[in-house]
């Protein structure tokens, strides 16, 4: 079992070694193997995502990710800024189908932003397809616009798109989570805008059919943005395309106050996937010690089970974060008055101690 | 004062008629005139704006509108669904600007999911470009792929757009709110991918020149819809695109917990406007007499103040809204503990008494 071990920028380095900590642990056969990316691989190499480290992914079962970006890197073109790392791996190993879970651990409930009674006990998945849509969608560029409201002035466009069977790939992939889940999905789009978004809405209905004991709605994007707030725990699993599910995951993840703990994974069809915490590189607080490492922990877990076939060993993780949680250990990001508070390497220490 | 009333679906019809009741009782010059839009409109001469309606619009001063859209026009073809209306309307008149106050009165803190501290005095302006973007650029439609992950297939797509200009107008429109409120304007945009968005932030920081009164940052748009769950107040104007608005107001405005007190205004550059509660037609509760008027009254309030430059009676209105919360009269979405229920219609006496 091959892993590409990337801890990016930022926190990353911090972080990712508490969760290779947390794996060599578990005494499993497992190859690791370090890569530059992001602004450290600019720094290095003059490209975020170096040939070296694309082919050691590609040749890898699972990329364990740390976080990429800082503001310096601002300046820098398009091209070579620390997310086109990511973006580009996630491109070249076609990783289409990214798993968000929101959980509100009953230990975190008071970090949210939200009423105790309406957070409590929230587990919901957020399934976002992650190489189509406007993100990858060409042409785009600038230009002299034809027509529209000022003809022959400069105009900046982009292309949202999708296909048919790419809809279909990542519907299967929500309908298949729902069932081993609530069995209730809920697919988000602008259908009453978007040409994208009705074949989008059409291709649901229509894999809907081979879902029978799954119960399908749809929800516009602005009104999903909106029950988020209302109603978090209404939902299940929530399945929709790249642009609308960057906004709805991070909104998701942030109604539970602790971001810190969320992990993402994103898959392609041969279950090869890369895994890597829901926040970002943090570069205000790097070097410090204070980082919270179990998000990466729980990507790791999460890598384990999708993607290595280790589904006892993903367990095994999982719970003992939840046994460091009730010890009452806390990284500074979740600290609450009468729990204890530890730097990123005691949690990861805990962690191991708890396995 | 030529106004067009265009009540719409579902509730539109009875909260329109309270706000109709408080501009009369202000004894303006105003003249008044009815027509009908939405699926209404559909049924009645067989598409949602009808020609009359649309001539109506462009020669009056302003246009206040109910709310349109019901599931049963969800069978329609989408030219002929009610929101197209809403579309024609912004596009007919051009009104790039939109104004979406989201504002907690304190009366109404317990009704947000939010902490009361987080959200108590919240009062934020998102402007949202309202011409432009994705909601109308073209080409747009079906064909079949030619490249991407699968070439040969059906697929959709649509156009994301923003010329100079456009871009320039809705950034003054924003700095010149900014300086009179709080000074601070926050731009959204997802300039790390889009090609689009680049263009948005770079005449961002160029308009900004001619406003060094106001402080400009730029927020990504995933990260906006955190930071608005996290701490809502730290925004003072937001200004975004067309579909990034969208989201973001919604959420925005749900934070607050009560939507049916939020008005909006949409303008174009001679100040003509469409003044419309921020939520929708809520067919569910149409014809019970139960529905919120509130933000039906505060957009008339609003139209006074942008489109007929009555600012006097517009602060009448508003000053009318705040005593009839304090005196504890609620409809039924804003109802709690120790306040007095009221039906659509007595809500509106109760403003017009206060006025
Ligand atoms: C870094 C950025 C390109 C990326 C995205 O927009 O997909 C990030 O926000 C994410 O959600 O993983
Ligand atoms: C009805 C719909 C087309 C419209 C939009 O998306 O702009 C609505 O959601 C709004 O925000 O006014």
């Amino acid at each position: 079992m091959k892993i590409a071990i990337l801890p990016g920028d930022g926190i990353g380095h911090e972080i990712v070694a508490e969760a290779v900590k947390v794996l060599n642990a578990l005494n499993l056969p497992l190859e690791m193997n370090w890569a530059d990316v992001g602004g450290t691989a600019y720094e290095k190499h003059g490209h975020p995502l170096p040939e070296a480290t694309l082919e050691l992914a590609k040749s890898s079962d699972a990329i364990l990710f740390g976080a990429v970006g800082d503001w310096k890197y601002d300046v820098l073109e398009r091209h070579l800024r620390p997310e086109q790392a990511i973006l580009g791996l996630r491109k070249a190993l076609g990783l289409y189908a990214n798993f968000r879970p929101a959980i509100c651990y009953k230990e975190l409930v008071n970090a949210s932003s939200l009423k105790p009674e309406l957070i409590a006990g929230l587990d919901i998945l957020l399934i976002r397809e992650l190489t189509g849509d406007i993100y990858f969608g060409t042409p785009r560029g600038r230009r002299t616009a034809e027509d529209g409201h000022f003809p022959g002035t400069e105009e900046a466009f982009d292309t949202m798109r999708y296909s048919r069977p790419e809809i279909e790939r990542i519907a299967h992939t929500a309908f298949q989570a729902a069932q081993k889940r609530g069995k209730r999905l809920t697919s988000v789009d602008k259908n009453n805008v978007l040409e994208t978004s009705q074949l989008w809405k059409d291709v649901m209905v229509e894999v809907a059919q081979q879902y029978p004991d799954v119960a399908l709605d749809h929800m516009l994007v602005d009104n999903a943005a909106m029950q988020l707030v209302k109603a978090p725990k209404k939902f299940d699993v929530v399945v929709t395309g790249n642009m609308f599910g960057d906004i709805l995951s991070d909104e998701a993840a942030m109604l539970t106050g602790s971001i810190g703990m969320l992990p993402s994974a994103s898959l392609n069809d041969r279950n090869q996937g890369l895994y890597e915490p829901s926040h970002g590189s943090a570069p205000d607080i790097a070097g410090k010690g204070i980082a919270n490492p179990l998000a990466t922990i729980l990507s790791a877990a999460m890598m384990l089970r999708f993607s290595l076939n280790q589904p006892e060993a993903a367990d095994r993780i999982e719970a003992a974060v939840q046994k460091v949680l009730e010890q009452g250990l806390r990284t500074a990001d979740i600290l609450s008055e009468g729990t204890t508070k530890v730097s990123t390497v005691e949690m990861g220490d805990a962690v191991v101690a708890a396995l």
